[in-house]
């Protein structure tokens, strides 16, 4: 089970996340490429890190909205969307090539990421983005119930996904993460740890409900803003190692 | 002589320049890259013109100030100026490889394009980043009395030089564009056309004291900013070929 | 009848619109605050235009989206929009007293207008800011078959509403532009004048169904894309004096 | 002796300052206007916490350049510099009579704070823009040994000078701060208190060379940025009182 971790998300002289102290422990890191977080010179000192690290890089695109962070739904035609995402994928590779790293890998990010969950055509749209870039470049999304559909349509695409679970929230029936608007929707320490060991014994996690779900992720998302959640990042690494 | 553009130049829902005019009679497209001009879609579409016009195309970045339009000198540090021609750069490369297009070359745009040529810290700057890029660059500058200099300069990065003059400006004993400000610097149509066919018999110009200056220069740089100037760029291409 | 366009919306480099032929023949002007288009040297230059010619100025706010030309709808939570709005609406009274010019009212823009003419909740918020900002501003919206529910709604924030009509567009039955996707959506010249001299005389509009709607609209929206649509302006002046 | 601050620095998710520690010890808020930071929540939100601890507000406008917290230099125009400045003040202003605030001063921020105070043009400029804003406004600049040229030149464009001094940084014969980037620049707590004191019984600083200066300051420039620097504050606010 890799972990992943969103990175690179300063800004100028605003500084965002522990990416120092992240990287030594994740296996895969998604860089943001400008257009929410990062700009050319957080993005080279990030790809050096993960270089350090050994740690693998994938493109970590937005909608273009620096003020919000990716966070605000935008409404963009397809060609828009299209494009907007491959100047971030060719930014991050041309950058990730100057210090011999290759790109591996694509995770939109946050309001796209959940745009792209919850509507096919979106989805779609990406993976032809993706499937459209010269380099061989895999998609991650979110493991759920509907991970055969989404498997099914990614190989009209040609492109491979890495489904990735999280260790930290509260799952629906329908592998959907619980609103961070409800009550117990994320995990405290030891519930945090008891999904991970669940995820790595059996493939499936507890939803609100109390079922049973099978995800079956190649990935779990981890993250890296503070000391705490660094040092829950290391017990999950142990976890997994 | 091969005459360059500078093109895709266009901003969202602001259009500048007749680029589709312009593509089927020029040979290098120097195609800005989102920092000064440009966007993704219009990165694209410009890709697309060039492409189907066999353009050879080279990135044209800027300091990062689209209200400017690159027009500004910035105070960027060296590492600032390296992560920011680079990021353009990568951005334009991989969008051109989308396209099954070799980005050839950089040319800087605007205050970043003058700093250059005034500031030999700046230039070697410049010509570091294009180094150090894996891909195979060579950069635009322009032909002056120092070109020699530049040259040895550039093989020092072992950065191949692309030098341009200019048909429309009037030149200084040393090689420079006269400033706009002073009467005479920018030429009517008969002179563009007579220093023209000066550079392609002899490679001089003749300068504002009335001296005769060899340029040597690989490149002719022609404007399509309306239909005159498209006129202008057809009898020049005629001379030409 | 008041004839309204949206002016100010060059930015940096690139010009939109003639506004220096629109201004004399127009008696509001709604000026882009920098967010779709518009920078402090556009609205300066704008502003002066307007003195001149003694035209009452509006704020056009946007949302925060400069490549899409504030077209593209965002999801901003409430306190983001009405920041958002009192900003540029700031701005732009601020800029308009360096001048002598009193602010009068405000007119939102693209997807912020549609999105406010779509959804109540938007509406009610931009009544609020509109409302809680310190001088007396009216709203501009478009007048359609809700627009005695609307000006309820806006009594309740003590704001006033000024109702606009277009002259070029078709209309359904309730009294929205119809999409310009659809064939007969944008009028044909004589079409135009006839529709203004219908609303002149009797306060209607034909609808696309062939339905007489009265609008009682107080301003009569108006484009200067072009040289022809400036004349079609003068035109429209001259039925409306 | 006041105390001012700069504040408003946050931009979107990107955290900058201990505002809320900060603003009960101060007694004036340099507030960033959304060009090298701050943004329309941002702004509102600093605004409120000004209100609530009754702490006289300014503008912070800076050069356009968010990635470079207006802290790079950037070749504007007498008239871009102008219309910069005075958008930014508006937007301020604005903002704060929302809240019933009423701005009181400006203060350049980063590069254009050095430039102002290196350029005498670049002075002129920027007192003509608070001068010809129709809400009076004061300007604040740095205490130096060239005050009383820097008050007679205010008065001729009849605006009034807030002179500051810095607590924490050694200064120059002239009365400039010296380089961050030589040893002693910047005091240790000990020296800052006793720099403090020198200033409140004398209005004098002890310069690199070991000479008295009078800087005869009225106002005296804190920092917010963690948890020390907060303490610092309170002792330097209690030697004040």
């Amino acid at each position: 089970m890799k972990l992943n971790c969103d990175l690179g998300e300063s800004f100028g002289s605003w500084k965002m996340g522990l990416d120092d102290q992240v990287m030594p422990h994740i296996n895969m890191a998604n860089i943001a490429c400008g257009f929410h977080g990062g700009d050319p010179d957080v993005i080279a000192t990030t790809l050096t890190l993960a270089k350090i690290n050994n740690v693998t890089v994938g493109a970590h695109p937005s909608y273009p909205d620096l003020q919000g962070f990716g966070r605000r739904s935008m409404a963009l035609t397809t060609s828009e969307l299209t494009n907007c995402i491959q100047y971030q994928i060719a930014a991050l590779e041309g950058m990730a090539k100057i210090q011999g790293l290759t790109l591996s890998y694509v995770k939109p990010h946050g309001a796209l990421y959940n745009d792209m969950m919850a509507n096919n055509d979106v989805l779609a749209t990406i993976l032809s983005a993706v499937a459209s870039y010269p380099s061989k470049l895999k998609l991650m999304i979110l493991a759920t119930n509907q991970a055969d559909k989404h498997i099914q349509l990614a190989k009209q695409f040609n492109v491979e996904l890495v489904l990735e679970a999280f260790a930290d929230r509260q799952y629906t029936d329908e592998g959907f993460l619980v609103s961070r608007k409800l009550d117990g929707s994320v995990h405290d320490k030891p519930t945090i740890l008891a999904q991970v060991k669940q995820l790595l014994q059996t493939g499936s996690v507890t939803t609100r409900s109390g079922k049973q779900l099978m995800l079956n992720a190649h990935s779990l998302c981890v993250h890296g803003d503070n000391n705490d959640a660094i040092e829950l990042i290391k017990e999950i690494k142990a976890l997994c190692d």
